[in-house]
Formats: C-alpha cells, structure tokens, sequence
C-alpha cells in the first residue's frame, strides 16, 4: 500500500493497537473520522483523554466504578452473604444483564496461567477472606472461564476457601441455549453429559 | 447489558459512529483502552484531535495532503497527460499499491446517486476541463466502482468530456485474481463474457 500522509499513517499505527483490527480495518476508520464533524472528534479525543483517570477500581471489590461509592458495594442494594468471583471486571457486565445474580462481586485480576507466569501469588487471598468475613458470605459461586485457567483458578480458590465456612460453587457448564446437538463441539458436548441433571 | 459507569458508556457510544461497530465492539476497544498506558492513550487522542487539521484536500487534484505540496501534481515524478478520475481520495491508495498507473489523479468527491440526492451538479466539469487543458492531457481513465452509481457516474463523465480531445477507458470488469469460476457472482461472470478478449 502507498504510504498515506504521515498524520495518517500515524493514526492508523494506533488503531491497530485495537483487538482485532487490521491495517484495513485501521484505514476506514480513518477516513470515517476524517469525514465527522470536528467537535464529534474533537469529543472522542476528549473521552480518550480522560476515561483512564475518570474509572477507577473500587478498593473492596476491584469493579470498575466513576463516582465516589461502588454501586456492587452497596450492602442496601446487593445481598453480602453471596459472593461472586470473576476474572476481570469486564465480566460483571454480561452477568448483570443476566438480573439473576444479586449479590457482590470480587475481582480477582486475573486467572492462573503458568504459561504467562500468572501464579497463585497473584491472588489477595487473604483480601477474599476477610470480605468473607466482613460481609457475612456463606455462598461463593465461581464465575471463571471454561478454559483450562478458568479450571485451574477455580479449584485453586475451592482450595483456598475450604476452610471458610462458605458453600462453594461453580457455573454449570452445557449446550448453550439454541444450540442444536449438531453444531455443539465435543467438549462442550461431553461437559453437558457429566452436568446431566434428573429431569 | 447493565449500565456501565457514564464515562465508559459515553466511549461506546462515540465509538460506535465508526463503520461496523457495534456496541459489543465498542465495549471490547473500550476495555482495551482502559489498559493501555496512559500514553499511548493519550497520544491517540492527540492524533484524533490534530488529524484533521493537519489534512488537507490539494486544490488542484482534491487528493489528500499533510505538506506543502501534493504529491501526485508534482508533473516531474507523474505523467500529466494521463489523468484517472476516482469518487474519493481513498480510492487512489489501492490504485498507487498496484504501481501500473503513473500518471495524475482527479478526485470527484462523490458519485451520482439521485436517491442520495447526488445530481451532476455536484462534479465542477469545468475545472476537470480547465485540467485537461492545462497538463495537456491525452488519456483519461475511469477507476469508478462497478455499482450503479459508478456506471451512471461513468456514462455522464463519458459524455460531458467527449468533446475534449481525449481517449477515455474505463476500469476492466471481470473474474477476480484468483478466482473459481464456481464461486464468481452471475453479474460479475455476464460482464466478462462481455468484456472477453481475444486470446
């Protein structure tokens, strides 16, 4: 590809820097922003100038959150005494849409993963039980990934959290809805056959 | 999906005025975004706010051009009796990737398309004449899309410039490099039935 102006090449260098886009895709983002009204960009330059320091973790449950109080911290809104563990605080978003989960989040940061040297130091395991303790928990129910982290960070925790005096469980794993058995994967396959359930 | 907090939520919703993203899309660039380094961030926002200032369209030929002078009017390094006429300035960076055509462009900055509201009168005519005159040229190829648009867009160029001293070609219409003929569109196989060559 011929070179574009620099300014151009340079903000296409950047928006490669996002998941899944590729030079092309680079490009016509580009010239669709060249094409906007200056103040709609001149915005977005704005919002990316300031997101980072607007967010900010909450220092109980490490969700993402812009005003002064956690809305997931919040012991009149939430149920304490059940507690959910993710991996990321991206995680919370599609569970909440769910509205069938009430209680708190705990933010672990992360998942085991030996290959990228995660190890089980990462983990405040101490900070998960002393909420356990403050907040009264009696339920954990571990939200982490079908992967082979997920797997590996969900027993570890079930390990850790043994001697706490709290019912531990995982998400069940199975065909997702409107899946036909036809186009299910194996694994996926064989997960629902050890999750059947008496019907 | 719950709400996010206002300034991630105000993101996606910038996020998605660029072409084919969603607010999933959005949300994933967001959180990418949110673990970057504050500078790299902040250099992209910098370069979203200058980009448009720092390019222009040249007066002459309508491509775009960050210096002081236009690359493609520059009639020592290009031939200036050959001129190709494409819809937009994007439109001339595959064509210079390709490194067969080395004469000038002319940039019409849009199409015919009455549905749009695009009459002839948006294209100045004069100025492509004034053009045609001034670099003396001798050939003009039409790179427009094999859309309605471009064909209409061709017919009417074909027509107001006929009565320049000019030879006019229009881009060739075919099966694509590479292609099976099992898997070719029945318009794209009709067109190079049509267009078949000797051989």
């Amino acid at each position: 590809m011929a070179k574009f102006p620099s300014p151009i090449q340079k903000l296409i260098m950047q928006l490669k820097k996002l998941p899944g886009v590729g030079a092309k895709t680079a490009e016509r983002y580009v010239f669709e922003m060249l094409s906007w009204d200056a103040e709609v960009l001149s915005n977005l330059s704005e919002s990316l100038k300031s997101v980072q320091k607007q967010i900010q973790p909450c220092p109980s449950c490490s969700c993402l959150k812009s005003d002064a109080e956690c809305e997931f911290c919040d012991p009149f809104k939430r149920d304490p005494t059940c507690l959910c563990i993710v991996s990321s605080p991206k995680d919370i978003y599609p569970i909440e849409e769910t509205r069938i989960f009430k209680g708190m989040y705990h933010v672990l940061g992360g998942m085991l993963s030996p290959l990228h040297g995660y190890n089980a130091e990462r983990f405040d395991i101490i900070k998960i039980k002393n909420r356990i303790d403050a907040l009264g928990v009696t339920d954990i129910v571990l939200a982490l990934d079908s992967t082979l982290e997920g797997d590996a960070t969900s027993l570890f925790l079930k390990e850790e959290l043994s001697s706490c005096n709290v019912r531990i469980s995982r998400l069940a794993f199975g065909i997702p809805l409107g899946s036909s058995l036809e186009y299910v994967d194996p694994g996926t396959l064989t997960r629902a056959f050890l999750g059947r359930h008496l019907f």
